[in-house]
């Protein structure tokens, strides 16, 4: 978090040198995080020129099945190729090309506090909790059935954390009746949080409706929230090859909005895609541009970010793996394919595990690092996901933003001039003496080092008479502090009456069910 | 493990293409590791001169206390400028760069069974699990003071995995007499392993002793083992600025007799080190360089490898960390020094934690990354510690080789060719189908994806019908099973006779002490 540090760094230099020992305390800034990280590639340039021709030739050649009436007739009157009988689309490259000519290279979205704005773009890090769970779990409650108060408390304890850059559908509401839950999701957003919303695409009205209650809180008018990116929404297509209806129809809601989607198919090699990397990327590759190229025939110039979500499947189980070698190098491959179109994209984190344990631990932070290197504009599931996203762990947040927290570090630069390598200082200890009380020390003590969040970095001793607690045991506490403590921001608080006033409305006119 | 599969392969080819159904089992090669990664950095070109600059002049101007005279002797005849009453050295910036010249860029080391051989050199990668330990752990027996049957028994466990390259001193075995420890470590590396053998520097008769039993094992005359790397020690100042005596004796003897030292000092910023990355590198550097001096006038061309191990201490318990944002950074700068001299070098993975639970997990991906992308040339304590190396644990060095195999993997290519990328499978699979059952999937299923080795991805039902087992309950399965079935390789088993005659008549003769 920013903390505002002035007054006791002013006070101490106001006392002069002799109380230099009260240096400022640490600030971080893990709001806009630039990657410092060289993209790492898996594939040479000529295959990833050949991945994108080959999906190229997929979408031309083979076509992709679309279920939604209103998007054959979209493509349709562009030229592509429609069989109304077998619902194929098959589209042509110049149609491709031209999507990705319009499709905008930065994304720029308004949040609720201008500070906590998200720019998607090639070279900025996003972080996002694991979204889409139907299950949540915790120490005290045990596994069980997502509730509207879970998703609120989750929305509660990450407005709290800087480094998780936006807010998404975490957990499923499942004690809320499906015509009434998006209202219910958007107004947890609206007013506990001024981070940006999610909108999920579950049919036209469900979309408008969150869409307008989102231009209120956001006090736009109607011209004003079509140029202003203030909220997103995912789109999944139906490996391999087809488009569903509430799918197709989030693309068109969301670009005829001028509210940005991200654009990911979920190729697991081996199941719903080719069993290689190569190939689960090829299909990827042209799923996501069927997708693009929709929305940019909606509204050219529409928000899109390409989407990966290509992993292996676990041959024994049928499950999607996450963490693994070829998790790891489909991440990588998309970062050239995304760096190839010169889109912003989204990649994937998020655990297999059944337990937030080390399993979990040690697949998340692959797949973080996978998407750090990628050079990925937004990783999303990247705290809180077990059992492939099947269930959201409060302790699994927590355990995760640390490591995110970690990566946010690398994202500051390090000293390195005259005075941070500190000739001074080391002349100023003598040979096996120790470097606790110089200067050099007592002015920086308490800003130099990244400061844990749930690591307990005491001995075995203390460790062991403290209770020998568990990382999770820790993560417990650190949760329900944040709960106990929590205040939605004034901002967002000041908003709850003019949504509950839509919400009546539209609840006493019975809502609206999901389309599928 | 490098399984032949031959025979099973052309079975199945024998049979035709009704039979390719039978594909071949996954072979993995993880014995020889070539880095994928672009290396990382934390400092600008200007600030690693700067730091290499600083540490130059901290040699010349401020100088190394060296506690052994034979040392001091070999400084003094180089014309470093060496004061007998303080046992203060100050070393000139041009025998540093003559020694820089002359320390070889690549280490080709001999193993037990060639096949195993090690090479140290910038751009490949080496692991080690941790060494060290006073203390082992399993789910057990609890925690106690590290034996030698544990520290067998972790030779055992390790011989069986390539991805770990080289043995190491991982745990004290405290019931043996220190003037007779050294006999019973080597002849334990020699008889169940053919892996490059560890030698402690604890006093030259300790040394040579071991030596000796490396050249018998390995049928060296004293001229072919001069010329020939096979095996390895650790060399740590004692930071900031001082060189002990068993140290700089270990340097010198390894250097005369052609064996590589690993030059390591331990820079805790904060603490024995300037409380900033770069200073903490400043420091490091010119420790390093004052060792590498050291070997390089002992014997030109002297095999060494420049050492880092800096982290951040902890402020509030004055414990090392691991896997913090500054020890990453310290290792990312690290790889910059190591580049800018040519040397291998190594860096170091860990863990603060007292447990091997997720806070462990979490601190050794951290430092593997650093490691991987820093371009260390071998990664010391990359599985097994906890505690900071206070402790070894079984179950961790289990859990983290789940680790080290999965980025073993990123060092292997993947197919980018037509073939992988699968246009005519992706066409041979319509809209919402899947790929189970193609021929593409059948003739790669079986080697297409890593195999995890603790990693459990069933379901949460099965999962907890088959007992809700902790990563570190199947962890303990692993290394059981490992231990149960392991056998010596018989070219080590056939070294224990001779070893035990010069082993008896050593004893006789009293051993050796540690020199302190």
């Amino acid at each position: 978090m920013n903390t505002s540090t002035s007054h006791s760094s002013k006070a101490g230099r106001r006392r002069g040198r002799s109380e230099s020992q009260i240096p400022p305390i640490r600030q971080t800034s893990y709001r806009s995080l630039t990657n410092p990280f060289v993209p790492q590639t898996v594939f040479s340039d000529d295959q990833v020129q050949a991945i994108h021709a080959t999906a190229l030739r997929i979408l031309q050649e083979l076509g992709i099945k679309v279920l939604l009436p209103q998007a054959l007739a979209v493509y349709k009157a562009a030229g592509a190729i429609v069989d109304p009988d077998t619902q194929m689309v098959r589209i042509g490259a110049e149609l491709v090309t031209a999507a990705l000519a319009t499709a905008p290279r930065a994304i720029p979205c308004m949040a609720g506090d201008r500070s906590r704005d998200v720019r998607f773009e090639l070279g900025r890090l996003n972080f996002l909790a694991g979204c889409g769970s139907p299950n949540v779990s915790d120490l005290d409650q045990g596994r069980r059935a997502g509730t509207l108060a879970d998703f609120e408390n989750a929305i509660r304890i990450i407005q709290g954390f800087d480094v998780l850059h936006l807010q998404g559908p975490y957990i499923e509401p499942q004690d809320i009746d499906p015509r009434f839950r998006h209202y219910a999701m958007t107004r947890a957003q609206l007013t506990l949080s001024d981070k940006l919303p999610n909108v999920y695409a579950r049919g036209t009205q469900q979309v408008e409706d969150s869409f307008e209650m989102i231009r209120l809180a956001r006090g736009l008018s109607e011209s004003e929230f079509l140029a202003t990116p203030c909220c997103w929404g995912v789109i999944n297509t139906n490996s391999p090859r087809q488009l569903d209806i509430p799918m197709a129809q989030g693309i068109i809601d969301f670009a005829r909005h001028g509210q940005p989607t991200v654009i990911t198919p979920f190729c697991l090699a081996g199941a719903m895609a080719p069993v290689t990397v190569a190939g689960a990327l090829a299909l990827q590759h042209a799923e996501a541009l069927a997708g693009i190229t929709l929305a940019q025939l909606t509204r050219q110039g529409a928000p899109v970010l390409y989407g990966s979500f290509a992993s292996n499947v676990d041959l024994r189980s049928g499950s999607p793996t996450f963490g693994t070698p070829e998790h790891i190098k489909a991440t990588l491959g998309s970062g050239q394919l995304a760096r190839l179109i010169g889109l912003p994209w989204r990649s994937g984190a998020g655990c297999a595990a059944a337990s937030p344990d080390v399993q979990a631990a040690h697949e998340t932070q692959f797949g973080l690092w996978a998407s750090v290197l990628a050079g990925s504009s937004l990783c999303i599931h990247a705290a809180g996901w077990v059992e492939g996203g099947l269930t959201f762990s409060f302790e699994k947040l927590i355990t995760d933003l640390e490591a995110l927290q970690t990566l946010a570090e690398l994202c500051q630069t390090s000293p390195g001039d005259t005075d941070a390598i500190g000739y001074d200082a080391i002349a100023d200890v003598a040979p096996g003496g120790h470097f606790f009380s110089t200067q050099h020390t007592m002015e920086r003590y308490r800003t130099a080092f990244y400061e844990p969040l749930v690591a307990d970095l005491s001995n075995f001793g203390n460790w062991t008479e403290s209770g020998a607690l568990r990382t999770i045991d820790r993560a417990r506490s650190v949760w329900k502090r944040r709960l106990d403590e929590f205040t939605a921001p004034e901002s967002a608080r000041a908003q709850a009456e003019s949504l509950d006033a839509f919400i009546a409305r539209r609840t006493a006119e019975g809502g609206a069910a999901p389309v599928s």
